[in-house]
């Protein structure tokens, strides 16, 4: 079983009626019933509002994938939990960012870039196109698949050049954009997908939810602790693979930690 | 003329004699003098001690590519400036991370990851292979040339999968390390290369000299302002690019700013 | 001066009326304009229809980056003379494939792929968008460009994935492309570009044109036969870089040539 | 069960006395022992000298994985054969190509490049660095493992840019190498490993029998036959997903077939 948990910032639930009728019990919640229901992932949440945003370190020690959903509230995110997401990350949890979790706080720190791109909140039709049918995480899914109505997110999406691109999604109203995107920071698989605007169904939509499952599936690491990519380990002369006299002046004494 | 600011700690100059004696001007003013005379690039330099780290406002704007020198005092370096740095980036400025500067702030927050490795200092033979010959970093370079005493770095490297890798280290000791990676962050190209240890006199050697100029003139984006690619402009419905009515619920407001 | 080969098969234009009115002079003459007036570039064309097509030894030796356009008579080229094009591009020279040449023998070879993709020939709106807007080949260019009468070409398109996506499009009648890719084979750079049904004025459409001389100035590489890709040498054990002695059984005579 | 099938050049064992006494029963032998013995493959073999080299049509068809060692008669496979490999890669079949495959047609074929590298048979020692440990390939791995004697192989490889670095060797002369490298085409995901030399009893060791059967695991997709990258389809006007009507002239008649 690869243990996920959902993250949701549990805000406009809270505050907005028509998103508190399509998601009662939440979009995370929603979110993690799909999860469970594709098989062999147990899937828990963990919202904004909870202690430590309910990603304490014996949570996330017991995550092996885990999925964001954020939008008004980014910046209420505390940045020593932010830390630790991407310390855990790092180790080899996968991280799935969704819809405007472009710009949340983990997010932008495993990527490195602003994630901007421009928007549009009309209702308008989205059609993703799977470019990489062969990749693991478009596995079952159509050659394209429609939303009747959800945001607009539009390229330039200011993120890297991504690992592999698996889907770009096309707008009625004439954009484009990367819809799905792998990429990998430390030990840790990431993917970023688009749909799911908190004022329409799209995380009840069977194509979504499949790609959610896949994207979890792709993203577990059975061996999450094995290497640790954040030490930096001085290896001394005496230990040398090959044998090396030392030679010339040096700054650090034998054995010292290394400056970060 | 390509406007490069090298960018020096400047510390161990300061406090230890065999760095000073080998770097009398600092290690920032030698490699300024190798941008300098490698023709068509005008090489500032700026240190930690300076005001602002000598990185203010004005100093970034009228850089195009801002090489990187530090090691043991990444720490003191204001996260306000490595704020200012990085979006400097994400416009189009390029960013050349040397050596130690693996650990520098602004190259952690352009890659995502921990960028740990292992290390020796023990003064051994490296040999830095050209894997990618064609490359304009590496034009002019043989297929390999050899450091007779350098620090050892060893994977695994914890960075991003780069976008190219042009050179890969041997080292007598027994380890292998990519020496020289590109990637893109925003606007702005970014390399990282390994050598240059502040007890050896490395930044004097002519094919390092060769491939920190062609760096800086690979990096260079002549049109650094013309895309802000930290801008997330709402598309109103009725500027869309093709006729769109709206439908459904919204939770915006038309032309509202997004959340961040 | 970059020496430019705009390659065109030269068919439609000497069977097809319509394509004759809109292109009196080639399809590939009306390139070879657009790449003359844009400053730096000699460009030169070869047609099918010449002896050996056009692409003699001499006539690739005297080519920085060729531009190839076919269609009717992809089967038509000689296999010889596709197997030096590809040399070519491997010692160095730049290679832009145009529109249906994606199933241009040269360029299925670089890629390794079928190079297979969706189409329909309805006269609909394209419309191009810059998701890497910093990319040397979008210098120039604006956020988004429209054609009103293309070809579409839909995904997935059997492509490796890229190194960059520089371009991608969306059509009018439902469907995404990535129109604009690099690639690197040898020491040659490779872009695709999608653009150009020989049923519409696209090769005199301006934002048209300068991609194509911005593609054709990031394929040049000036040290084109400094490094030989293709040589695979034996290096005696005595001429080692590091002193190793011969141990263990061998199957090959010292100094001797390797199997192919 | 993952259906593997490890093809052997089987000339070496034959014509020589060193391999034939390392590997009696051939290497590709040797080689499906290990695939046998790692759980979950299950492993055929065939050979060169079989008809049509044992690559039936039948016997790719019920190949998820084919791994390749071919060495002095790469010349020798029919081409024919080449193709049929090749198309079924792009279906979906793994490819795993040994050692000195990276000179075999197919290989070659996939990779759009020369393929060619620097070598030297002395039975030097060979170190793989693991750069990526949380590659599904280097799981099991530790970070580094060696191998006394192995022939050497030297960078510049002239392969694509791959989509992941996973090993990369040092050698005992001096040279380095990406040893381990992914790649995809069309819907077939294809992995290069290094070692196994003929002379040496490589593939007896217990870490590269691990990558081999990690390779072979990574390289399995399930779903083979559901996408064929080989085709180009012609949408009709009429079935276009969004409602278009056709406009300006045409070359092609409706419902027509392509060129190619």
């Amino acid at each position: 079983m690869i243990r996920a948990l959902v993250w949701g910032e549990n805000v406009h639930e809270q505050k907005n009626k028509v998103v508190r009728e399509i998601y009662p019990d939440g979009m995370h919640e929603t979110i993690a019933r799909g999860l469970r229901e594709s098989g062999g992932i147990d899937a828990r949440t963990a919202t904004l509002q909870e202690p430590e945003h309910g990603l304490t370190k014996e949570a996330l020690e017991n995550t092996d994938v885990l999925l964001w959903w954020g939008h008004a509230a980014h910046g209420d995110v505390d940045d020593a939990i932010v830390d630790r997401v991407v310390q855990r990350v790092w180790q080899g949890m996968g991280f799935i960012a969704l819809h405007s979790s472009h710009f949340a706080k983990p997010f932008k720190r495993l990527m490195g870039t602003s994630c901007a791109l421009s928007w549009r909140e009309a209702g308008e039709r989205e059609r993703l196109w799977t470019v990489n049918p062969a990749h693991p995480i478009a596995r079952g899914l159509p050659a394209h698949f429609e939303l009747e109505n959800e945001e607009m997110y539009g390229e330039a999406f200011a993120v890297p050049e991504p690992l592999e691109t698996v889907f770009i999604s096309w707008f009625q109203g004439g954009e484009v954009f990367r819809s799905g995107m792998t990429y990998q920071r430390g030990n840790g698989r990431v993917f970023y997908f688009r749909p799911g605007h908190e004022t329409y169904p799209t995380y009840y939509d069977a194509n979504i939810r499949k790609v959610i499952a896949n994207a979890t599936q792709w993203a577990f690491n059975p061996n999450i602790t094995d290497h640790d990519m954040t030490k930096a380990p001085n290896v001394p002369v005496e230990k040398a693979l090959e044998p090396i006299e030392e030679r010339g002046p040096r700054l650090h004494a034998a054995g010292e930690e290394g400056f970060r």
